[in-house]
Order: C-alpha cells, then structure tokens, then sequence
C-alpha cells in the first residue's frame, strides 16, 4: 500500500488507539479533530499530526477520515466535513452507515472490543466488523484493517447493531456481575482475589466451548434450597434481588427449552 | 506428611476431581462411594480404590471423609457415616459447618472454582476455602490442601455462603450472558467467536483491576438512544429486555454512588 494518510476526528479512547494503531502501521496521522482543543493537541503530539477545534479547518485530501466520536455526535459533524475523494468510516456500533451517505466513499469500521485509555489495545486478532459504500471501497478499508494486524468481520448495519448488543450482554453486563460479586465480598471482609481464577476460568470455557453447554450452578441444577438462601441473604438490596430472580429463571428456562 | 488415606463420598465432577488431585499428590483413596454403584465403581477404578454403593459398607480408619454431593443430601448421608478418629469435610459452599457436628474432627474444603467432567481442573492456586472444628484439624486441612497446590483462604460459614453467591453473580449469571450474547449473534448468523476476544479481556481487565473502575457500555455512560435501540430491539424477549434494563439500571445506579 501506498504512503497512506489518515485524519481522525475524536479524542477518546477508540480515536486515540487506532490514531496509534495507524501510525505504528506506517500511515501518517494528518489531523486531529476534537471539540476540545487540549485533547485534540494531546493526541496530535502523540501521533505527529497537527490539531484543531474546528471542523471547518479539517483539510481534504487524506486518504481516510476516522470518525469516532459519540453515537449522537456523529450525524451533526459528518455534516461539516469535507472528505473529497478521501473514505470516511465511523466506529460505531449502533450508528447506521446511512449516515454517511452524503460521502463519495464510506464506510464501517466497528471494533467489537473494550478501550480503554490506560490498557494497550491490542490490534492483533482484533474483530473489526466493516460495512462499505461500494466494492472498492470494502476491499480498500479491508486492506486497511489487515494492515492493522485486526480479523476482519463483513457485517451490515442490522448485523451489526446485534453484534453491539450481544456485546453489552456479554462485556457491559457481565463486569458488573463482577462488580456486585466484589460487593458483595468486601461486604463480608473478603477479597476480590478469591474469585478471580473463577472469572477466568468461566471466561477461558467460553473461548473454547458454546457458553450454553457449560452452564453449572443452583438455577441450572434448580437447587431451589440454595437460591432461597441466596435471594434470602439479598433482601436488603432489592435490585441485586430481582437481578439474581430474573437470571435464574432465565438459566433455567434456557435449560428447559435445550433439553425439550 | 505421612501416608495418607481418603474415602470420597461422591462421584460428581468435586468428587472426581477431589479424588484424583489426591491420588496424584500420593495419597491412598480407600474407598468411594455413590448411591450409583456404577459411579462408584468408574471413580474407584480411576484411583485405584474399592467402590460402594452403601453407606454401611464405609470403613472407618482413613484419615480423611471427603463428602461431595449434593448440598440437600449432605445431612441424610453423613448420619449413616461412621468416620472414627477420622476427619469429616463436605465440599459445599451453602451448607453451615454445623451439618457435621455429630464427629469427632471436622471441616469444610470448598474449592471456589467451576468443575466440569471434561474440562481438567488445575488444583495450582485453586482457592479452597477451608473451616475447620479445631485448631489441630485447621491446620491439618491447611496441609493437604497446601499439598494439593491450592491456595488456601480461611471463612467462616457465614463469609463461605457470602462467597458462594459472589460465585453465582460471577460465574454463573456471566456465562448466561454469554449464552444470551450467543443466541443474539446466531439469529443474525453472526458467530460466537466475533465476540471472543471481548469476552477474554473484559475478563482479563477484572484479574488485574476493580470491575468498577473498567466499567463501559452505554448504561455506563447513560446513552439512552442506544439504550432505546436495543431494549427495542429485544422487544420479542420479555426476559432479556428486562434483564437489560435492570443490569442497565444497577450499573447506572452505581456509576452515580461512586461519583458521589
């Protein structure tokens, strides 16, 4: 591939790790966007590129925009971009690629992943769902993505969304049952470390196996003495209550519905 | 530690597992049993050890009981046990210390960790959580699960239960979400392994810091439009939908107490 050039419009977390991720590839960082001057200046020092608050200081002629900025912001500033012939992707779950339409070229580049600002990402392996304007372009941004050493996922707009929320399951949702795990630990003066090779070992089965064989516990044997205890032992907090009801209920009605 | 002798009341994937860390680390299974006989006779092959399927033909004089079985039937067969100057533990992590009361020396030995039959167990760092009828047996307990490379934390039977329902938030109610994640991406025919490598760190970001402070999504960030989407887009499943409206809620809920 050719000297390529990208400019990225965000600051956050996503922004910042493929601006990084781009750079250490070889492409060259031409601008940065943010609403807020200092960030946008932060992350252009990082990745050499120069900085502005202004969408209308955005130059054409890179080869790719990056959007990644928040759902609801993405229409409004996409409006005030002039990208030329350049490819604009955004990186958002469940922002349709509609959006984009007013572009010459566009497209998805949607990282089923957690950033963060203080862990490294790592690009290797990475699941990156593309979605594209055209042929050219989806082989283009296909390029791009294998560049960046990520496993490329061809989703459309509907799948994608699903990918989204099937990730708020399983990502979003499950670390706040570590949260309320360790709660409920600290409660009892325990540490968060004993339950640690647990969370791990219950993930690592799901790397290699379907979650929905390796389900154990009361709701799935319906051990109803030990949920009774359970629901018993949260009386004082109700909303870990009915959390604890629903999933169970929900445990063993999946069971049900497998073995039927 | 001399030559040590184990009867395992049980033939479930603890006991199993129990069975044959022990053998391994050079102990002598003397016996098993299970109300199967052919369990029991399967798991006594394994370690070299008689089976029984009735609790009369247990011989007093091993130096260790090992009860796992089901927490309802603890009570019903540890009265039929005669276990000498032998020490009694039983593998639960709801059931209160008091169960075993009737002999001489007597604890718990509840590995805070998921088995399966397939899936081999590593017993290196495994947390046992132990609680014992005196001092001398404390230690002895200490000793064979130091023997076994596990990791030894001392509760009470209060804390044990405590730790027990963190390991249903933790491990069981994740991996469901896991399974609803899974179900969500087959019926767009999406795969499981898109959502892998997500699965994998959000879980590895809980092994090297406090769920709370790696917390993402939109309910963290309070993004109601996404939020909108997707609880429409689990319109046709009551259950998920509340599932996600509560989590949403709870990690909402606790964003605000932490900031507060």
């Amino acid at each position: 591939m050719h000297p390529f050039s990208v400019t990225i419009i965000g600051s956050g977390n996503v922004a910042t790790h493929f601006a990084k991720a781009f750079q250490q590839a070889g492409a060259t960082i031409r601008q940065v966007y943010s609403r807020n001057p200092a960030n946008a200046r932060k992350l252009a020092k990082l990745t050499g590129a120069k900085a502005t608050g202004s969408m209308a200081r955005i130059e054409s002629g890179a080869d790719l925009y990056l959007v990644a900025v928040k759902d609801d912001a993405i229409a409004g500033l996409v409006k005030q971009l002039d990208a030329g012939d350049g490819i604009v992707v955004h990186t958002a779950g469940s922002v349709s690629i509609q959006a984009l339409e007013g572009f010459s070229r566009y497209g998805i580049f949607y990282p089923l992943q957690t950033f963060s600002k203080k862990a490294a990402v790592r690009f290797e392996g990475l699941p990156l769902c593309i979605e594209a304007s055209d042929k050219k372009t989806f082989r283009m941004l296909e390029s791009l993505a294998e560049l960046l050493g990520a496993k490329v996922y061809r989703l459309d707009s509907e799948q994608r969304a699903a990918a989204h929320l099937a990730a708020v399951f399983a990502c979003n949702f499950s670390n706040h049952l570590y949260a309320v795990a360790e709660k409920l630990l600290h409660k009892y003066k325990l540490p968060f470390s004993l339950i640690r090779p647990l969370i791990e070992e219950t993930a690592h089965k799901a790397l290699v196996q379907s979650p929905s064989d390796s389900q154990t516990g009361p709701a799935f044997r319906n051990d109803k003495a030990v949920m009774k205890k359970h629901l018993d032992a949260l009386r004082k907090n109700p909303g870990w209550k009915e959390i604890y009801r629903l999933l169970s209920a929900d445990i063993y009605r999946n069971r049900k519905s497998r073995n039927s």
